[in-house]
């Protein structure tokens, strides 16, 4: 039987960074890592596998270079059952490893709703982490002159965009109002929407898919207003849901979501069970409620937590909880989040007021490439704290929902960005007198501090 | 005599955010800003009207529209003296104007070494915030073959790498060991350096000039070991100097570096005058000594405090001192940097260790357009606090500059940059798993918590 000091299962981001973290701070531990696929996928990177980028080849994590190059054992195969009480894993091949410390990073798979009909049939796929999937899904996509998108989140939204550039017809259906309805304000989804729509993708808001149909072969969606969209093939995007079978199976308690319950040093129930990533479970940073994020970014946060906490608990948290800070692309246009929308802060019951402002990514905006850039802040009405922002704007969008992300982590007010210092950049940001981050912030502190 | 509540000299970035913010915050105050030029430029566009943009007419502050849209009275006019005691000042057509408050924003011209002999020749010019000067320089130097460029800061290497667009042969000179050698440590320098010289700009270091010479018109510069470099043309970048004369004369306290002293408040020694921007004496947020940082984004700062505590101490500053947080494009690699580098800390006696991460700014590195992304961060040994970080990348780099100045401002140390969370996307930044900041974090805590 193999042993090693701290076994970690999953070899995707999360079990990466958690993996060679761990290494990091205990270099004469054994650490091994194993993983399902002989080939890990970039996560983020596969909606552009459709277009933007060859294929699955050129989006691979590498993974096995960077254990390798790290001194980390990396073992492909299955774990079938864990026993954290032995601290003894099978595999699917029979082998066993005993473990000191286990790290669970099962990420997620594609959420299917029981109620739709037609989900079996060829041609109907979905969007998993998986490499051979990912490549016969191409391979029948590229056949196809139609196809049906169904769910408007991140994947359905980035898959749209990408495959639009293929010249298929492409239809997406959300049942929300608007696409990614759940991550932005509707304004902020309204103008994601209309550059969408903009790059020729036809979009379907407000209904949901009653079934799926055809001979073998999936040919027609039925919308629930009855309506019928014949198609050669349907992408279901309607969400991921946490690898939890093993984690059951071992007795470890679970959430009602159905994560694996951890605290805020990613540790379960079980002494020297860890688990980080999407099928962890997680507690939003502004309203201290369970939240189901699923990000490779938060992710990696986890993982790093959890490697260095491992023998001893070495970094204390300086920030509790999840802030979801994410961005997307549609065409030449980026959208960002950090930390909650204006919708979700008044759904909570958070007394806020919100400052807009709108100007140009480049100074002057006469330089070639200048896009509008527009930053939207989410603010506590009493403590006058950031609560969450929203961006649109061009390649910037990236980092500068990172600075948002930062004044929010540290609990920043409006008085503490508006004395606060920023770099400037004809050709990299928007001007020092009209930045829209800090002209948002001046917009809240008129209908707060000097109303 | 016309009168009004509060006087701002300059209408530059500077006066434009100082007179906003005071209406912004006494809307029944009446707020007057002067300005010598008709048409402001967007100073740190300058550069950029010599190739990127058509020219200076599309390099315009749209000041005036701004001012008339917040109900700011504009005067285009020259201010030859202020009384701080009877709180008048009197104007070169000789009407006066008189003030409760007075915000001085007078900005900083071209400094030319009084020992440069020939400096006064024709074709030899400087790069001041001017309209008429600036289209005059650019006429002539259309006409020339060939440049020669004295002083490597920022205005020196962005001119050099625009002027160089334009086809002519373009030589720049630099006393120090290597260009931007004040910004940045050396190896970032070398790298800004080996980008210019690529893009077949001449670039000689370690060389002072010794004279320019010429029959009426500039043909020659000679370097302090003697060689003659000959050339049509002379562009001189040796630095910047506060525009003081009006405030020495007034008899307001002055600083050793010849800058208005001012508190955290932006308050001169006179009561009601206060002073933002380059004319403004500054104390750096590490070292807490004098600093001259002369950056619209500084100034544009400066001019907020100032704006908001004209009448009341009511935004209190939650950061003391100033941070530099800049960064410039060569071609198209951008360098970034914010606070203190390591040099600058090493020579302040700093006791720092250095972490240092090159990844890709996208993910996977195999995306179009991806560019290596390298981030330094210098840190407090004992106290783990971020004191400086480098960065050098693609168009996300001001930006990832700026959320590396929020790091700083907010007194992160490693450990809490390690636990931060942070977003990521496929097209706008580097990878969750590869994340250049928080690697370099990591690599700095190897070194330090875990050595």
């Amino acid at each position: 039987m193999k042993s090693t000091d701290v076994l970690v299962i999953g070899g995707s981001a999360a079990g990466l960074v958690a993996a060679l973290t761990a290494k990091r701070i205990n270099p004469n531990k054994t650490i091994t890592a194993i993983t399902k696929e002989e080939k890990t996928l970039v996560p983020c990177g596969i909606p552009y596998t459709f277009a933007s980028i060859d294929g699955t080849d050129s989006n691979i994590l590498p993974s096995d270079k960077m254990f390798k190059d790290a001194n980390v054992d990396l073992i492909i195969g299955e774990v079938i059952s864990i026993n954290p009480e032995s601290k003894i894993c099978i595999l699917k091949n029979n082998d066993s490893i005993s473990f000191d410390k286990l790290v669970l990073a099962t990420g997620s798979s594609p959420s299917i709703p029981k109620w739709l009909k037609g989900a079996d049939l060829e041609n109907v796929f979905t969007v998993p982490k998986n490499k051979n999937y990912l490549d016969i899904m191409k391979t029948e996509l590229n056949k196809c002159n139609k196809v049906v998108i169904v769910g408007a989140g991140f994947i359905g939204v980035e898959l749209s965009d990408e495959l639009k550039k293929t010249g298929k017809e492409i239809i997406l259906i959300e049942k929300l109002p608007h696409i990614l309805g759940l991550c932005f304000d509707e304004e902020i989804s309204i103008k994601a929407e209309e550059v969408l729509k903009g790059n020729g993708v036809i979009v379907k808001t407000g209904l949901g898919v009653q079934e799926l149909s055809g001979d073998k072969k999936v040919n027609k969606v039925v919308l629930e207003n009855g309506e019928i969209i014949n198609t050669d093939a349907v992408v279901l995007s309607m969400g991921y849901k946490p690898n939890n079978k093993l984690a059951i199976e071992s007795g470890i308690a679970m959430s009602k979501q159905g994560c694996i319950m951890v605290d805020e040093y990613m540790r379960t129930d079980c002494a020297d069970v860890f688990a980080v990533g999407d099928c962890a479970q997680k507690y939003d940073f502004i309203t201290r409620k369970p939240c189901c994020t699923m990000l490779a970014s938060t992710a990696c946060a986890e993982a790093r937590i959890a490697g260095v906490n491992l023998f001893k608990l070495s970094a204390i948290k300086t920030f509790s909880g999840t802030i979801s800070i994410f961005s997307t692309v549609i065409g030449t246009t980026a959208f960002g989040v950090a930390g909650i929308t204006e919708t979700q802060a008044r759904n909570e019951g958070f007394d806020v007021v919100t400052g807009v402002f709108e100007g140009m990514d480049k100074h002057p905006g006469t330089l070639p490439g200048a896009k509008k850039q527009l930053v939207k802040l989410i603010v506590g009405k009493e403590s006058s704290i950031v609560l969450g922002g929203e961006v649109i704007g061009g390649s910037s969008v990236g980092e500068l929902t990172n600075v948002i992300g930062m004044i929010i982590q540290n609990r920043m007010n409006i008085n503490s960005i508006l004395t606060s210092q920023i770099g400037t950049h004809p050709l990299l940001t928007a001007s020092p007198a009209g930045y829209p981050l800090l002209k948002a912030a001046g917009n809240v502190a008129i209908k707060t501090i000097y109303s």
